[in-house]
């Protein structure tokens, strides 16, 4: 497996990842000028008339912490190398760059070097003369134990309520306490099915098939357990157990977070899972499935719970000017759309028409004593049953010709396309039977057979992508419509003609044959350019009558 | 490496992915009651007064195509099982259940399945009455020698450019022709470090490590050719190399594809490999980074370009209610902001106060004094440096005192702390740092002495995390605080008082003594609460004269 990253050097990533998400902002970002020591992304439109809201951290937890930067949630996103805490000079930085007489809220999720570099730059600005407070997001729930638990993807629920709040003009000690509150009332657990791939170093394989880690922080240190991983029920039901005794009473919003290397597939059946767990009926709102608070490219993910209350609700739900930020949306019960009419196929009124039934008759007649010639010109390119293909269709069409509509040419056309269509199967079978409703609509509009029938090879044509010379069907089939209008004698010679040039055709360049090699097609008539030829031949002592 | 997946029964995880999408877009989306055949996702809002968007395909890509269900893009969505076309049945269910008078666009990726069921689908929808057009996106320049270019992530502007005409009421010729001319000016490449797993499948181990397969379509099938891969730049160099000959004239939108499983941290450093690449200077507008059109969990990305033009731009600038659409920015210089002032740490103005330099010489003197002893206790818990750390930061703070605002409380205690977090490094030179500059402030504000290092205590607690009989210094320099208004002499007893009770404390729940066995720390005393009880003791015959 290739440890391979799209990345350049190691220590250029952060830098490279932050220039990248300024210079396609639109202009929304900046950054200050402090590369490559002081990495730090800025609101470019910011006047610091409100509260400013500061967060960052090690990187590699992308989109946070520098994708939530923007009009309604944060104001300054400082960003350490991967995985390791920004320094004390950045935060300073960034607080300084953004902080107005409003003071400023640092939301800081709990690792001991964002606490201490974030703590110590916030005393520093206070030496500066900024108001500054500080919260701590412990939103983990894994590690009962252990009295400083970590920041998950809860922390989203901090920089998005925080922020809808700071932008509506509230001051600092509302903000602060709105962080606090919500703090207070998120929990959060972590599952993942392999580790991450952290740039430079070799990938962990600690994670065996068959397992799953449990109750994981976010730099791709071990979960607590492995506990046996099955299917996407059971880490659901895995998760909910220890999440649970920690949730509170009432409807939970849930934050669905892709911790990297997730399909959106997966996600989907999660939050498929989630909605008819025990907890279901109690999550009220979601935010994602999205990658909010990521460790590189893991397969996993995080669930968070917030209870739901009408003012955080409204301040989740306030319009934001981010690129990450996925919005909430109400859980509902699964709208379902009733079946429209005309599925089932029309039963067409049978007819009769001599005529028409002689040529049918002959056409199926040629095509049922071609099988064993067109097998064996198949097996030249392909699996040999072209002949057994057609002549089984032809025998089902003349065993049912009592039910067609054999004087109504439209029904008639549209009637055989789609018995083609359920009893021959593949390709060639949807193809014929585009082919003959194709041509039965155009007649159903008033053309004439040949009009018609040129219609559905357009369509022909357009759906399987054949054109002349792609050593096809349609080699023979084309020029004997083009002059069909002459009498079928002439249409006849122009599909052998047609069909023969088949022969010199060194390169399919559409069906199955495309993948055969040049040697083994060139000498060989293409099996349903050959078809066509003897169908047009079949009729050649009889006019169609029309 | 773990195969597992966040699923359950593989037959079951479209079904499932769709009945969760529709339960958590708030009632936006609903899917035709036809599970589990016809699986078909649709708007809820939908009156059919408009032309209808379907397009669909085989699942595994998503958020394409359910994802881009809603306002301003798709009106519904036919899904397949994945990397599977959709059956003709559930194509026509889902033309049906959408299309009015205004008629629908089905937008088609070109793979043959797709193809001929849409293609199909349309002609029994047209026999049925309805007006049906078809386009087939084939935006892959990977196989400039098969005329059948697979359908990729282009298809995103088509689905969002005629979603915008759409819903602006444009007529069924007018939003073909749009769509038309957008994938007849899209072309796209994508590159891949490994294969994606195939839910049910074992994962094909086909890219070696140090390659890159160029050229890749949507469903696993190996790229055109597998090429060296070194970094970033030479990825986006290798594919705009096959991109560029196909490039038209003047500037172009970028849409950056992430393929499911490459970090968002590597995506924003293509992205800024892209600006700066040869083709920079020529994108004027950038759709993504964003997962649009995945191959499940491929550690890939693709890019699609589509010439600028006022219309286009405005088509996708137009808002949507859909999900998965990330919106379009304009690439721009990148813009940075001024480094703040006051980063450097102020320069304290020296002053004299006898009492004060005494109190600080004696401290000083009894942590020089003290640094075997620390070590020793250290050696217990941690690697045995909490002696000489201390002893090296007091005999820095002693050499240095007559720099020192030894007459200006605040400004001493500020300088004490930032003189701390430059000498002694580490978490406890950071904590450190902070008690006193916290305290510094404190006593800026008015405080007296016991008040101010309470604060500090208080922010240091904050910080640290650290609580009474967590087996940290706080366990001798809280209880000493709380009585230092009666004498240092009181104080002294009670912070020796601490840090004898550290020596029964089985459990260290803060710093790193917490990961320590309680055996080996049971019987001795915390040496940083002997610090404090030292530098207390060393203070106690004479008074702090303030």
């Amino acid at each position: 497996m290739s440890q391979s990253q799209f990345i350049n050097a190691r220590e250029d990533i952060v830098v490279e990842a932050i220039e990248g998400l300024v210079r396609i902002s639109g202009g929304r970002l900046a950054r200050l000028d402090g590369f490559p020591d002081i990495k730090v992304v800025v609101r470019s439109d910011w006047d610091r008339s409100r509260v400013a809201l500061v967060s960052g951290g090690g990187s590699g937890h992308e989109p946070a912490h520098a994708g939530f930067v923007g009009r309604g949630m944060l104001t300054a996103a400082v960003c350490g190398e991967v995985f390791a805490s920004p320094s004390v000079d950045a935060v300073l930085a960034g607080i300084l760059a953004v902080t107005g007489e409003a003071g400023c809220l640092l939301i800081v999720k709990n690792y001991t070097g964002d606490r201490l570099n974030f703590g110590l730059a916030a005393e520093r600005a206070r030496v500066l003369g900024k108001r500054v407070s500080l919260v701590v997001v412990d939103d983990d729930i894994a590690l009962p134990e252990l009295p400083q638990a970590r920041g998950l993807a809860g922390t989203l629920f901090v920089h998005k309520i925080a922020g809808a709040l700071a932008e509506q003009g509230a001051d600092l000690a509302s903000v602060t306490e709105a962080a606090q509150r919500v703090i207070a009332g998120t929990v959060s657990i972590g599952m993942s099915l392999d580790t991450c791939r952290v740039p430079g170093s070799e990938k962990e394989e600690r994670i065996p098939a068959g397992k799953a880690e449990l109750g994981l922080g976010l730099h791709g240190e071990p979960g607590v357990e492995q506990v046996e991983h099955v299917h996407a029920r059971g880490a659901i039901e895995a998760m909910l157990a220890r999440l649970l005794p920690h949730v509170q009473a009432g409807p939970q919003i849930l934050l669905l977070n892709n911790l990297g290397g997730t399909s959106a597939l997966e996600m989907a059946v999660l939050a498929h899972e989630i909605t008819r767990s025990e907890l279901g009926h109690r999550v009220s709102h979601l935010v994602g499935p999205a990658a909010l608070m990521t460790s590189l490219d893991m397969r996993g993910f995080s669930l968070s719970l917030l209870p739901a209350c009408a003012a955080d609700l409204q301040a989740l739900a306030r319009p934001v000017d981010v690129m990450a930020w996925p919005g909430v949306s109400a859980v509902v019960p699964g709208r379902t759309v009733p079946m429209p009419e005309g599925l089932q196929l029309p039963v067409p009124t049978p007819s009769e028409n001599g005529a028409v039934r002689a040529v049918i008759d002959q056409v199926c007649d040629a095509l049922v004593r071609a099988t064993s010639d067109l097998n064996a010109l198949d097996a030249k390119s392909g699996d040999g049953d072209t002949g057994s293909t057609l002549g089984g269709a032809a025998r089902r069409i003349a065993a049912d010709i009592d039910r067609l509509p054999l004087d109504d040419l439209p029904a008639l056309l549209g009637s055989i396309g789609m018995t083609l269509s359920q009893v021959m199967g593949g390709s060639s079978g949807v193809l014929l039977a585009i082919f003959f409703a194709a041509a039965g609509d155009a007649a159903r509009q008033g053309a004439g057979l040949q009009k018609s029938l040129q219609a559905g090879l357009a369509r022909l044509q357009q759906i399987g992508g054949a054109r002349l010379g792609d050593r096809t069907m349609v080699d023979a089939l084309a020029p004997a419509l083009a002059v069909l209008g002459s009498g079928v004698d002439v249409a006849a010679v122009a599909a052998r003609q047609g069909a023969a040039a088949t022969a010199a055709m060194s390169r399919a360049r559409s069906g199955r044959a495309s993948y055969v090699s040049a040697d083994r097609l060139v000498g060989h008539v293409d099996p349903g350019a050959e078809a066509v030829a003897r169908v047009f031949e079949a009729l050649v002592p009889r006019s169609f009558g029309l």
